[in-house]
Parts: structure tokens; sequence; C-alpha cells
């Protein structure tokens, strides 16, 4: 049974616990401040003709590993829950087809990993499911490609923007005890703040990250220092400061993938990390083991999307955010 | 209580009752043969700039259409479930933002509205959830523009080709008794059988509609006359045909709103209606009312869904299908 409190929040009565995560990155992550966490570590274009088919068996290789490290075959997983950044989901829909087990394609932007395990935490609950497992991918160049120029045109990035994540990576969420548990979950709303260069996505996640997780301390009577750590996703250096300044969340307690992911000085990636790929990578190879080994107890994972498209950009749109928030406790 | 059976199927302990329905429509949905059945038409590009921009529109009226028809506010909605054809699902996180409601986004292809009412079954079966409402949307010129070509150029459209439905629309879940109720859901897997022609979409979904609907009757032990109509999405003429030869089902048994919303020789539409917005409308203005008038008694709704873009087509990518199915009975 999932049991609300509040407005968005929902609490786990029957357990789901994290299991087995899985990650693969580009060789800018492995050369970054985390690059010995991940597990495997691929070039950009993995031999590929393309991008795209690139991206695909990036997902696929991360399906295969995070299978491998499981006593399960892929017969035992009830759902896979999957997106990334490239128009209609192909990366996830190409790489995940030959896995033979039910899909659902879901498009949550950047925040796709808590999406995920937001709706797999129901889908657990519910009592149907045991087994799901959640994936997300992005690679630089295709993202690159698909938002904003070609890498080869070697446009100017200004300060404020970010490098998308070359990574995909999962995790197999159970019902059957073992490892760290997803303990309550907050499905967020649509933010806007009428942001609207896409060359500033912190800027644009960031009052979504805000919304929800106010809303997620508020649902639970709780504040943050009930968390070892509050992580959001892909806010970056410049989005961080934002949500920072609009919660009053210290240093102390909050971190952010994309702002941990690379050297901003050394790799000259401005703002830091972005794309579905980043939180996902570092929650599986970063965070998880840090639960698994005690370093820490409670985390609230808050992964945030920016809700555009080129096109929604060039026609003067405005670009949203969203943010959906995990607590997980061991 | 969600209850498993067989590998794919989940009935519902837990009553998940259709309380209410809407869809807007274009001029073409309202000259077919449906016309009458619809909420409200609406000029395809209803007064705006671009077809992006108009569809987003389609998609917020529909929403407040829906939630008018209803005693609810919008603050007694948990949850929305939305998605559409769009490069990142522009249509809906625009036209749903000032919602203001927790927002799930979804990929699924033409897919989507049963892909939302599967996971609307898992959130109100958990228990967490009382009123979720499920959404999509197409529109012809902003999916002509993105899939194929623009409407400008006027290219030959060959026989097995689909007429993209103007339409959004949705329905309202809840708990609570009253109307027609989803008794299970069965949860598709990527079907694959290398169709590669982007005008041959009926042809690359309907292996994924039968093993779908294979499937459902193996879990559930039933055959296809235990419901009044099997109804697909959209397979459209040529799709429809190829469903029937592999599964057996019978013209008797089995309607596809893709082949029912145009009058394909008046309306010169090829194989029929594809899209989104088409098994929501049809599902929402034509079947529902049936159940509401004791005109049908048991039916299951098995949405399909083409997983492709321009990208992987160029790239040679073969076109995956999906197809999940909602067993609806009154």
């Amino acid at each position: 049974m999932s049991v609300k409190k509040g407005r968005q929040t929902y609490v786990n009565d029957r357990g789901v616990y994290i299991r087995e995560t899985a990650a693969i990155v580009g060789p800018r992550e492995k050369a970054g401040p985390l690059g010995d966490c991940f597990d495997e570590v691929r070039p950009e274009d993995w031999g590929e003709k393309t991008w795209e088919k690139a991206e695909a068996k990036f997902i696929c290789a991360a399906f295969h590993k995070l299978m491998g490290k499981t006593d399960r075959k892929t017969e035992d997983i009830d759902c896979v829950l999957a997106g990334d950044l490239m128009n209609q989901c192909t990366a996830s829909s190409i790489g995940l087809k030959d896995s033979n087990a039910p899909y659902l394609g879901l498009f949550g932007a950047c925040s796709t990993i808590a999406e995920g395990m937001c709706i797999a935490s129901f889908l657990i609950n519910s009592g149907g499911m045991d087994n799901v497992v959640c994936m997300a991918s992005s690679n630089f160049c295709s993202a690159e490609k698909t938002y904003r120029t070609p890498v080869e045109q070697g446009g100017q990035r200004p300060p404020t923007s970010q490098w998308t994540v070359t990574a995909a990576g999962g995790l197999w969420l159970s019902s059957e005890p073992g490892g760290p548990e997803i303990t309550s979950v907050t499905v967020g709303r649509i933010v806007d703040f009428n942001i609207t260069d896409s060359n500033n996505m912190g800027a644009a996640m960031a009052p979504a990250a805000a919304d929800t997780i106010m809303t997620h301390m508020s649902d639970l009577n709780r504040t943050p220092d009930y968390y070892d750590a509050v992580i959001t996703g892909d806010l970056g250096i410049t989005g961080s400061g934002i949500l920072r300044e609009i919660t009053g969340l210290s240093e102390s307690v909050h971190m952010d993938c994309g702002a941990m992911i690379f050297d901003p000085v050394k790799q000259r990636t401005n703002s830091g990390g972005s794309g579905c790929g980043c939180g996902t990578a570092v929650l599986s190879c970063c965070f998880y083991p840090k639960l698994i080994r005690g370093e820490m107890k409670k985390i609230l994972f808050v992964a945030t999307g920016a809700l555009m498209s080129p096109v929604s950009v060039m026609q003067s749109e405005s670009i949203s955010g969203i943010a959906h928030a995990v607590a997980i406790e061991i």
C-alpha cells in the first residue's frame, strides 16, 4: 500500500528495495571526479555510425550489465520503465526492444529516473509487481545535435550552460528485502518561472526542485536535516545556487549530481553536467554504494527535468521545470 | 491491490472507475462518421500562429472541458498522466503547465492513453491515489511536420498511410464507484517485425497488438468472445487486416478507432486515422457513452504505438510496436 501524506507525497507501506544498480559512462565522465565509481566506460560513439545508435547501444548494454549483476533473468522482471532525451525516446525503445520485458516509456526529461522510481514504487505497492527496472540515458553528442547545434559547429557555450552527460544506467527495484529502501516518493508539478534561455537549464529547473523539496518536507513534516543529503539530479552549479537561495538549503546538506560529475575548471564544463544519464549514473554508482557501505543512511534524491524542445524554444515558449523526489533509507 | 495473472496482466482488486471523459477534435474528425459524438470541434490551428501552440491549446482546453464536466476541482486530482507525439512531448507539458496538478509525462506513441490508464490502475490500486486524469493529444499538421513532410509540400500518400487525428482528450479515473470499471490491464512488450516503412504504421503496430491481446486472453484464460468488442487504437484498415489474420479475431468482435473515425472514400484518408488523440477521442466519446447506456457491457481497449522518430527511420532502424490493453466492464 502507498499511503498519501499531504498533497503530493506517498509513503511506501510495502517495502521497495534497490537491489542492484549499474551505469556505463563515456570518457569525459570517467575523467571526472567520480570516474572510479562507474561500472564501465565506453567511447561516446561506441563504434557506431551515429550518435543515436551509440546511445541505444549504451542503454541496451546497461540493461544487460544490470541484469548480469543480479541472480534474475529478464523473465523475472515485471516491467521496465525507461526514457531519454531523444525525440520520441528512441534510444530507450530501440535499446530495450530485445529485452522482451513489459515496457512503459516515460518522458520526464532529466527527471526521468526519479519519475520511473516514483511509478515503480506504486507498481510494487499495488501488490501486483515485484521486480521493476528503471532506466534512463543521455549522450552528449546526440543531445547537442537534438537540442542545440551540431558539435562540429563549435558554438560558444555561455557560463550557465551544462554538458550533457554520456551515460546510461538503471536500478533494479524489488519488493524482496535487501539493500536501501525507497520509503516515500513525492510526485512533482510543472513549475514555470518564464525562463526562455535554453543555455540556462539550471534556472528553469531550480524552482521545480524547490517546489518538490519544500512540498516533500511539508507533507512529511520533516526538515532537510532529516536527510544526510538532499541530492538534486542536474541543476548544475548555477541551478544549485538558485535552489539554495530559494530554499535556504545549506551546502552541507545539498549536493547536485550535475555539479559533482565534472571538474568545471579542468574539464571546462561551465555549469556542470546534465542529462537523464547524469543523476542516474551518480545515484547508481556513487550514492547507492555509500548507502550500502553505511556512509550515508538517509538521502532524498530529486531528479529535475526541463520540459522543452528546440521547437518550443524557437516559438518563444518558456521552459518549464519538473522534479520528482525519492526518499531512500537504509 | 493489483493481482498478477500470468506474465503481463493485472486484475484490479480495488475498483478503478471511469467517471468522466472529454475530447475536442478538429473539423475533419467532426466531418467523419463519429462526428456527432465529440464534445467540441475547433479549427486545427485554433487561431494560433503555430501548429504546436494549437496542439497545446487543444490539450489545455480538453483538460478544462473534462474538469468542467465533474464536480471536482484540480486540487482533487492526485495526478495527471499525459503524452503526445511532439518531440519531448511539449504539447502536454505546455498545455498542462497551468493545471498545477502533479504530473507524470509518458511516451508511448499512440499507445499513450492506454499506457496512462494502465499506470493509473496501479496508482489507484496502491491505495495511495484516488483521482487520476489520463490525457493524450495529436494534431494532423504538427505530426506531419514532425514525422513526414510539411503539409504545404503536398507529398503523395500511399494507400497504407494514415491521417493523424487532430484531437485531445482525457478520462477521469477514480476509486469512487460510478460508471464503467477498469477490471484488468495488460502491460505490453516492445514487438519488432522489422518494418521500416514509416507510411505503414499499421503493419508495425499489428504484431504488438496481437501479442498483447493473445497474452491478455491467455493470462486471464479468456477468449475474445468474453468481450462485446476488442477495440484497437489506430491500426487503421491495413493494420486491422493484419491483426485479424494473425489472431483470427473476427470482424464481429474487432473494431479499430483509426478505421472508424474517417470515411476512407469520402474523406480520402487512405488507411484511416492515427495518433494519440484517435483512440483517446473515440474511447472517450464513442465507447464510453455506449458503456454508460448499456449498449456494450465489456470491452477490451488496446491502444497501439509505433516507437520511431524520423531520425530513427532515416538511420534504417526498424519500427517497433507496443500495445497496452485495458479491460473495461460495466
